[in-house]
């Protein structure tokens, strides 16, 4: 399929290898959450200003451990709330990655482009004004929620700097954000988990897109195979935008064009240009990548 | 050209109607910036802790009479906070705003769609390496910029809660993103200005993308024929999804599809059809709403 | 009583002031929510992508003059979504407002100062440990939700740039908020004015704080007084600043250590130290700064 | 010296039991911060979609490692921006640390508590009206910067939902952030260092602190002791609260109160009372937990 930068089509890429980089950093996000999680896996009977004045750290001990928790090395009234400040930026990013890839899918399933598209229940209602339509909803569900994952995380942060031994402002904050954001993350793996388990993908119109700007896109390695010709870059550089703009805008084809200029093919064959028009030249470290991915 | 939501496309409207949504949602901005700045725009010399103790009310009007300032009816040592909090998050809307359009314009630019492109100097380099690329650099620019705007608001209103008759804490703030928001928006109104004055607009890319789908953003007007010709809706629905769904999967023409259903036929004549298929249904009402925003 | 800045004394003010200081706030949060509830007071009829296409302008002047609300001027699927980000960052402003009385009552509670405490129904117990505390828990329970409000902001001002002619993802973020952040600051606005309502206010420990400090309150006007006779900014500020901070430091009475040092008794006599030593020289403006609120 | 929960005295601590809760938060920072680093620390030379198309993985292992950088495994057109999302909301939570220990600093030194205070040069000047003044500065200027760096991060978050291989909105967020929001905690980092180091402590008034609620701070333990002699908890609070609260409020002595009362005295001898008034109660764990946090 074409990758595309600044929603431009740029270079081809593979469905494989835009997959194995969320999985990437799902690996990344699942680190963190279990390093987020340790973090306020701990629990403090130290008394009302974490003296131990009444109660023996011993009774902490076998509590903790009767709870699973690691007994926090210090507290006073509470466990401090950097902790759980780290813990929600956590789930804030794990929900930004989530935005991400469903900001793809939505950006797939766009009707001019349409190289997958959200699974959709047999018989199920698109828009209820117009029957054509098949809407990213999940997606953009995911979205939104993003939006308060993050919000969560600035309240979290506030909720730091609490006055000497304690105070309770941070008490109903916490009330509020620690089952929504915790709910709402929860929700949106599962959803999106849903989304890519069952994704419809359109190979035809991968093909169709990739075809479409008229070869354009091979620009950068007919600019190096002239730059490797002898040609200065900046010359290069100016002959391959004309023609690729103007086919880009108006139609046409690109390698037409260039076998047709005189100035092109004083560098380069006819077999030159067909060996640059080769999708497998920029798939063969596809495996590679994989290989560093999924080892 | 076509309306889309959720990515989709919905129903035709012309780039008119966009544009003067914005310029609605502009007024509106207008407005609201007038307001904040008037908030803003108090002075107080009332002393260390606001009660005149050393310096009278007098002092205070005609100071501010010279700066162009309206005496704070009451202070302490400053100003209040939540007049620039208000400020300052009446700048972050605003830049949100500009987001939007400018979010636009990268979808219009989009190799799919290019109904729309930012202005690209003659001459001017688009991706160093892939000379076919003109990226909308400018709007993707807006979009990061708006989020810095947001992240001002939030700090400002941090600094409403001060301590008694004033802490300091706000000054370090404040000395960031007084000048940092307020250039930022600057930058970002005149930018946006250029991007708008100086689009370049593809009238027949527009009318190829409303052709695409084979007809089916008719879909609604379909539907609601079929049941003021007597079918019940939800029977009428079932059939309208059938064959537009069809088409948009597999292409085709639903026009034609329609003419072929003797279901439908029972209800519509080719007349009937013909009616539907004009874009003037859709486009009656542009005049009165220009109107409503023009007036 | 004294009047804090940066938490140290600085001069008297009276509660009054205090009071009519918030009181001239909420009167500008009061126009603030008047007008962002203005905003999105707006209805829209106007079809699936704003054009009246299938309905027509007076069906939603009919409805929304039923409903209490204006037609939006032009929409698209929906009514814009900066009307409520401009609503949501509103309510954020207010309830930073609340936030900084919220502190205010902390910090008058504190042990060491009890000028005021939160109203504490007869009976009703302290700290479940510790049988001797009063807490300010309503007000910590303000300075929270404040975090919270503020954090929807954040959310509501994502909202903004949506996709083309709408997309969804802003639902799922108001199905949260909306709710959530309008029930909450009824809860704060009714919680501040029973706690300001029914405020215990301790004159005796204002006294007493006031006169704390051995009378430093009144280095200001000494230096003024100094200046006044003949003696230069500078050495004058170094005298007053060596007498204050020793008193405030290792206590003493200022007015004595003044009296008994012949370099200031060359320029002040013992009548010129009477008079500074009143507090009507600090309180002689607030009748009329109340004027100015309470016109 | 006294530990206050919702700024109310509550029981006996020590200062370097405060310091030592920071010390081990900033240990959990340290960590954080080295993983967040190395999460930044990685390259990329894949290419213009991330496929190594014109250039060798090889190359990317060469120069990555001459920058003493890792290569990440997987890229598009850039290193994908949760990485950089991480590092900052990491930067806030730190920021937010060092806000605690400022505002902690600030409590310390408002004029009616005064067991500490920043560092203040001989010769410096105060407030410039009031010479009696040695304000906070450095502290309240630390709380400021936490609110920008805590707004840094809502920006860094809304950085990583880029559109397909790669959009540059991200670009002029970075442009500010990268270097604010790392100069600045280097900053806040130094001048925290720099208070902590030179902190001006009074123990006198810790121990006036202490003493000044006549005795109140001891009734968690006489609550205790006479449940402990038989006396039901309930009960035994009232009593307690009921002595407490009126020596809080009018002054008077806690202990003389209780010997008084007769209700008080079936329970407990005067030796039982004469032992709890021994601060070394609340203290005797405080080594133990230096153990934990110094080990």
């Amino acid at each position: 399929m074409i990758g595309r930068t600044h929603g431009i089509h740029a270079e081809p890429i593979t469905l494989g290898l835009k997959l194995a980089l969320w999985y990437e950093e799902m690996k990344r996000n699942l680190t963190r959450l279990q390093r987020a999680a340790e973090e306020v896996s701990v629990g403090k009977i130290s008394g009302a200003v974490g003296t131990f004045a009444q109660i023996s750290p011993e009774v902490e001990a076998y509590v903790c451990e009767k709870s699973g928790l690691t007994p926090d090395p210090i507290s006073n009234q509470i466990v401090q709330r950097d902790r759980h400040a780290f813990f929600f930026v956590t789930l804030a990013v794990i929900a930004s990655s989530l935005e991400k890839f469903a900001v793809e899918v939505r950006h797939l399933q766009r009707t001019e482009v349409l190289e997958a598209e959200e699974p959709f229940t047999k018989g199920q209602k698109g828009s209820s004004a117009m029957p054509h339509k098949r809407n990213p909803i999940l997606s953009e569900n995911i979205s939104g929620l993003a939006r308060l994952m993050r919000s969560y995380a600035v309240a979290a942060l506030e909720n730091v700097p609490l006055w000497h031994e304690r105070d309770i402002s941070h008490s109903s904050v916490e009330r509020v954000i620690a089952p929504d954001a915790t709910i709402l993350l929860d929700f949106m793996l599962a959803r999106m988990t849903y989304i890519l388990g069952n994704l419809c993908v359109y190979p035809e119109n991968m093909r169709h897109n990739l075809a479409k700007a008229g070869g354009v896109i091979f620009s950068e390695r007919v600019l190096l195979k002239l730059v490797d010709k002898g040609l200065a870059r900046d010359a290069a550089y100016r002959i391959v935008q004309r023609h690729a703009l103007k086919v880009a805008r108006n139609g046409g084809d690109f390698r037409q064009e260039l076998l047709r200029d005189p100035q092109v093919r004083r560098y380069l064959s006819e077999r030159d240009i067909r060996q640059i028009w080769d999708l497998n030249n920029y798939l063969k470290n596809v495996d590679s990548i994989f290989e560093r991915v999924f080892h």
